[in-house]
């Protein structure tokens, strides 16, 4: 069971106080530590012990930064495939990346789930609905359709596949071999402000909704570039595109660094092309709490070290190179993982015989809602 | 100082899982264990077994609803301020409500921060910055001006006075009196999602600065209902006008009163009143993460009890009367503070003698945001 | 009757070219006559005889500069309280400036519509509703209450009274003197877009709504620096608040020439106080089509030259002074009335004896929603 | 040149008033005579004589429905390539559709411009810029590419080439046929509101500028399907996609027929599939002033007959079918134009035969972001 946000051991009410000393800090006197013992008999704490862990000069996260690797949570999803059955009340066979700095939750950073997800061939997982916002993205594979309120999505190699909270949703392999694929939530951002619901929904969804169509319907109505469907008036506040597909977004990089070599402006900057995943229906990000974007290197290129409010997670798509997040550097390759906490500078690099392919989400979203956003390049 | 997220005694890196039963989980076998093993060494925690906790049905806050009584917390600023001085490095003479399920930490629910202040005759707090939005209201006395980027605010009995993030300010007490008021914070909320910087500005503010006006110069151009200054083409994200006076305010709920009185809809519901502070430059919240609204309840009327995403904190200004929340039902009177958790039930009743005039601030303008407001009226 | 867009002498079909000479003109020959006459046969008009029109450098107004003086016309409307009476189908007593450019329509600029209205002792003007977005502005007297859906609202000297699209009003004189004011509507705009709706009311309106109470219901709800009621979530396109009062007005413009005294940013420009009237629920113009403003030149002031896109109505307040609309240049006093054409510069001088107080309205909305609102100061 | 707003024979100051008889007119006397000549005298028009006029119960258009046949255009048009000259000074060799209600304006209705424009092979249109936003939509052939802001843009049956305002642009005819497309821009209500303004640039574009590159850069940026460059953060309130292919538009016209057929909710009513030309930044119309769409209706199938606040313009773009404009009905062929007037009730039916494709555009935009937008379906 998830892990209290309190120690076992002291009964929740319990609050701790003792005088330490420092810069701006009282005394320790009897009457100090009597005043605190009334705060503690009152509930109460003051800003004084409390203001440099509360409010540091800039954003201190607990979370650290780690790299997973893609072969490591292949081998152990196949065998919970083989042991753990996907059913009502476990709901999904996904694993999360549990940030070593978070007390054993799973929490890939403090606002953002990811997990490997793994469906056995001809396996169902059952339909529910959720105010979390989710999405998929698949670094290899094929053969599973998700079921989104009806709507049978395909899912293969390269496609990102938002699914808006308080969506129905199922998922069917269809194939004959196993799938790999990633979730991402918000689910730790809506478990620590407590805004989420949820429900189940059928056991198994119908036969007429397991067809494998090519494209789905939203695909159908929502997938042209620049062209709205008048039968639906409304800007919905999530992307009512259920899939974006790699040939689009494979071929949005490649213009982009095409025109870079052609001399005009089009690259985030020199050999970094990056394309963001956006609602056709207002052109914002294709969930209200979570940013998608991809990104591409050009052999031997690097981004610009930067940083920013809020936590993201990397997936590698394709390629080969180093990246650098606050202190680590590790070499990466085709679906390893990795987080980079709230303001940590990071920086990607391509080998220089191949180029690098990166997906990315972050909780970007919710500080620009708030105005809170805040980013720099650190050079 | 500040618990950790985690138990002092684990280390952080720790994910500890041990197979439970239950529906939709996997048959407690060697193989189960030796893959939850596995799931430990790469840091990665399965969905099935956390999902109880993760992903209620609805919102089940970790937060409890609690009173504090405003004699007690009066008393033990007032000792406080005999013992604990005020300067660089605490900053504030503040002292925070711990709620009781929270762990020690000096939050009132999940993300918001409610504290008295209290500042001796002649005192100075020093001038700071911080991105974490503020605000002041003043249950009784007066005697301070809180000086923001140098406009000298005064505080007096029954006004709001918002604090956008990122604006200097300081305070001093030019009276011969203590005085003491709450702040309201989005401290949880920052701290959790990492997006807070703050800054140290002058030790002390100029001898120009602590002039003691009737007016500050933002009301002189902001105070004016429905006027807006040509000089200020620009809509500030947070409210440019730093004092919301209780006499405007008491006005607005007796005119929605007599209004309904009547014959006229003006209140929220028979015999309730309510007025929310607005940023005049686009009418919306006064700060992007909080709201702050003053009630009033007619002699015996009680509020329709309701409940709604994100918490809120309360605090008697004037009367009598019960509130209830969830299971708990308290009789308060002037300066009780109490918490709202998140999709917990409240209801308010002034007594039959005397009226009840409460002042409230909440979280929703985040979830409004993100569009993950839900609310409903529980008969 | 209004006259048509077409001399009445030629048939509503005519097009009519004739060769003309200069640069870029085709060679006047016989083939070109022929095409010329094939275009008037298909009803074809080429670009390049058309284009120094249709598409000058910057706009060139058809309207001009002119100025109305406020005896004149409040001798005329007293004439007309006499012999014209008010009732239905006339619906007003109302006489429109009608711009000396624009062929003798009832237009004082392209889009706007300004007149004064004229009612007598216990005179009432019938009911009725229209979807061009009105105003009513006070220059002297009182008496007469507008009862907008219901709700009676007082009209006296300094008022400002806006009138949203489509809401029922009718006007009733209380007094026992006559009562003149000047309308502003955005009658000429919809007249040329075609896009207005009319309904007729009651022919007169209850005894019950005909009270004569100080503060109007609206102002009750809505009339409280920064606060709103919470019964009214919802923000209207045009203001809910139904009479912005002198009081609050000269009380805010007077602000403004203190602060900048005492060395604050807050005017204009030296000298040269401004309010914009706003919308409470979202700080934004008013109405929608119509932007409304009080301008306060300290005794010997000058506003800064300027010219912007869209065209204005001033009317003095009080005070004396000259006033300059691109070659015109008036001296003018209580009442008088001046258009101020699109991108035609103008500048507002106070006498060196006595203040300038200008009411200020132009459709600087229609330009700013559609992002074609451009401005220059001229000096 | 274009008509003056006012007959050439009167002084542009003539006001003209006689009484007339009628329901709410006063009594024609002396006095009232008397009364009119003063009025005259100081630029004075009663709203009492011009309310009929002025304030209709609902938008009664001065412009009214016609076709224009496409042959015969095309005619005229290659007719003035062969004798009128394109260059400096006439800019362009456009002819547009006067509205025969409109006094021999090139107005198409009096918010749009509606014009075919011609260019020979090897021919060039010279740069310039304005504030009217334009676009073109080639109903028939191609070799022309239309250069904005130095990216050169095919032309090609079927494809939507927005323009936004103050863009420089040329045109050159890269081909060994003349070219003929039509131009949609908002001159009249430029024109009227009196918010324009118009830029010459170079005679002629550079030879690097004439590419004729499959794609523009601009598509290569923004034409793929829910994809943002990272490298364009801010939203434009013009499209930044340059042309909308018609491989595009086919398609998302085809999928909601075949959405249809499957029992899917996809068109705006039986057999009727639309699709709006959007903003990919933003969602929204492609310029502020102009909406543009492309409707397909299946053969036999017939539009719900409706009218809306604002005009239109239509071109049939491919098929056979009959349309209705109030009062007017026409068999139409590829090609052919015709306008809706404000308020006017139309239907389209395709040939039993043949299904019907059209394009339209409209200024609804305008009434959108004013508020005054209406519509319903009349049956």
């Amino acid at each position: 069971m998830l892990q209290p946000l309190t120690p076992e051991d002291s009964p929740p009410s319990a609050v701790r106080l003792k005088a330490v000393a420092g810069p701006g800090q009282p005394e320790p006197t009897p009457a100090l530590d009597a005043l605190y013992r009334g705060f503690e008999q009152e509930l109460l704490v003051p800003l004084w012990t409390e203001i440099g862990g509360l409010m540091p000069r800039q954003p201190r996260s607990q979370a650290q930064p780690h790299l997973w690797r893609w072969d490591r949570l292949k081998a152990l999803a196949a065998e919970a495939g083989r042991i753990v059955p996907v059913g009502r009340g476990g709901e999904r066979r996904a694993i999360a990346l549990a940030n070593p700095a978070l007390g054993g939750r799973p929490f890939a950073t403090p606002t953002l789930w990811a997990a490997i997800q793994y469906l056995m061939p001809g396996e169902d997982a059952p339909e529910h609905r959720h105010t979390q916002h989710a999405f998929r993205f698949v670094v290899e594979g094929e053969g599973v359709w998700t079921v989104v309120n009806g709507d049978a999505v395909r899912m293969s190699r390269g496609d990102f596949l938002p699914q808006a909270g308080w969506h129905w949703h199922a998922h069917h392999n269809a194939a004959s071999q196993p799938m790999a694929w990633i979730d991402g939530l918000d689910i730790p951002f809506s478990y620590y402000t407590e805004s989420q619901f949820f429900e189940v929904g059928r056991e198994r969804i119908s036969a007429a909704e397991k067809t494998t169509p090519e494209r789905s319907r939203a695909e159908r109505l929502w997938g042209h570039p620049g062209l709205r469907p008048l039968s639906q008036p409304d800007a919905p506040t999530a992307t009512p595109l259920l899939a974006y597909r790699w040939v689009d977004t494979d071929r949005a990089l490649a213009d982009q660094l095409a025109l870079e070599a052609e001399g005009h402006a089009a690259t985030v900057s020199p050999g970094h092309a990056a394309v963001r995943f956006a609602n056709p229906a207002n052109g914002r990000d294709v969930l209200p709490t979570i940013r998608a974007e991809m990104h591409r290197l050009r052999a031997g290129a690097s981004s610009l070290p930067r940083r920013e409010v809020g936590s993201s997670v990397f997936q590698v798509f394709e390629g080969a190179g180093t990246v650098t997040v606050g202190e680590r550097t590790w070499t990466v390759s085709r679906g390893d993982l990795f987080v980079v906490p709230s303001w940590v500078s990071f920086s990607l690099t391509a080998s220089a015989d191949a180029g690098l392919d990166l997906f990315r989400f972050s909780d970007s979203p919710i500080f620009e809602a708030l105005h809170a956003h805040r980013q720099e390049t650190t050079a």
